[in-house]
């Protein structure tokens, strides 16, 4: 099941993507959940399937505008250095531990929405990557445990100000522009796809492939960085965890290949789709 | 005027603090406003003022369980080596920027409440700090237009878990243990502080000092940090600043000296108040 977060001239809601239909889950489940982050921690994925059930969506998908698949996830965490390649190329070492950073919700936009270069930077790169989305919560989830915990899985690009993310040692401003990073189309739920299949993650930029990977070319694999981040923090439902990016950065590239307005980013995942966005100037 | 957030019988609420009386704002205005960020965030100040007017407090102090200031706030934003004796202490260089890093608000208490001691560490440190809280939003704030956009200043003990915390260079997962950090006990409106007065900051371990500085030793001053942050993001109503702490943390002593079970640490900040907590083992 493709469940979305989306607005229309009624408002936000979510609902559930089927071919070129959305069925509003908002409206249908009589607003018992406002949101998809409280229908997640609700677990009421079975009443989704009665509605889905019943018949023929509300709106047309290219009717409403897609949002980011949690708008108001409460913990955005994101690894860096979690592929070879992509550490290879930023000439760091391996850790141990996988590298945390965090991304709060006004950094991020839905499918199709521009994705914004701020004045303040020319160095604004790409970086396609999956996200895990939590549903039942936990803390010190063991590894063997941690699939349980995953709700869906989704697309995302983890844009990034580089000159702003080195300032300092610390990550967290070159993360954090406004609407700078992407995050959809939707969430395919975790039904969906195995424990421990391996997805293929591609990222192209105006058509052309810039980065590609398996998910068994993890460092730090899925059910371990459950483990890890529920150590020192409970995860709740709608929690994000965004698992890495590859190598094939725009500014390890030789010459550097940056972002700017009027580019098409895509980030695809087979079994969830494309997350597609322009970029435009953030004026 | 000194706000708080807290919880009793009845459930979370906030309200203003006067000697040893609390005064219930979620009740007095009638459920307009259902936490503190909401009240910030439609600038209910005056309101607030006329409830205090009428008469006696809803209940004792030492009756209600004080919460962190803002216990949903929606970005945390921390300052790392603001101080020049705690980044001479650390080994560390002075940087141009900020060093900014993230909590997330499973991550904090209020005051009274035990800071936990994570069985993953016997490496519990202390920070004393003060913390801005923001009023008016905003992106892009200028320096000089900064302090309007402050609702008020608290006490803040950024609890930081030293070994996770040098997992790698990102510093986030030592800081976000579940329970760890203190924010409180309460805000004081920036109505009652002057913009750019000096404040005294003092941390204490049981009942040792072992911190101090004034605010005009910072490197980055409170209005250069909401410039820096704000360029990068929109600043909201309820946001919070943890300003960063000075030099005397107990990593840095020889021999180390780390909190445990049983200790209590106190932030005092003239003009604000104590930020007292006990330590306890995470369970």
């Amino acid at each position: 099941m493709k469940l979305a977060s989306f607005s229309t001239r009624e408002g936000p809601s979510f609902g559930i993507v089927r071919d070129q239909a959305v069925f509003d889950l908002g409206k249908r489940l009589n607003g018992r959940y406002p949101d998809m982050k409280t229908f997640i921690a609700a677990d009421a994925f079975a009443q989704a399937t009665q509605v889905i059930d019943a018949g023929q969506g509300d709106f047309q998908l290219s009717d409403v505008t897609l949002l980011p698949v949690i708008p108001n996830a409460g913990q955005i965490f994101c690894v860096g250095l979690n592929y070879a390649d992509h550490i290879k190329e930023t000439g760091r070492e391996n850790t141990e531990n996988p590298a945390i950073f965090m991304r709060f919700p006004p950094s991020q936009v839905g499918h199709r929405q521009a994705m914004l270069r701020p004045p303040e930077s020319q160095q604004f790169d790409f970086e396609g990557e999956i996200a895990i989305i939590i549903g039942q919560g936990g803390r010190r989830i063991a590894e063997r445990n941690a699939w349980r915990h995953i709700a869906g899985y989704a697309c995302y690009n983890d844009g990034s100000i580089r000159d702003w993310q080195r300032h300092t040692g610390q990550w967290g401003p070159g993360k954090n522009f406004y609407r700078t990073g992407a995050f959809g189309p939707w969430m395919v739920t975790s039904d969906e796809i195995e424990p421990g299949a391996s997805m293929t993650l591609v990222t192209r930029l105006n058509g052309n492939e810039m980065q590609r990977a398996t998910t068994d070319m993890l460092i730090h694999g899925f059910a371990e960085l459950i483990a890890y981040l529920s150590t020192f923090t409970p995860l709740s439902a709608g929690d994000v965890i965004v698992t890495g990016t590859p190598g094939g950065v725009g500014a390890r590239r030789d010459p550097p290949l940056f972002m700017k307005p009027g580019d098409v980013t895509e980030v695809e995942v087979d079994r969830i789709g494309v997350l597609s966005n322009p970029i435009a100037e953030d004026a």
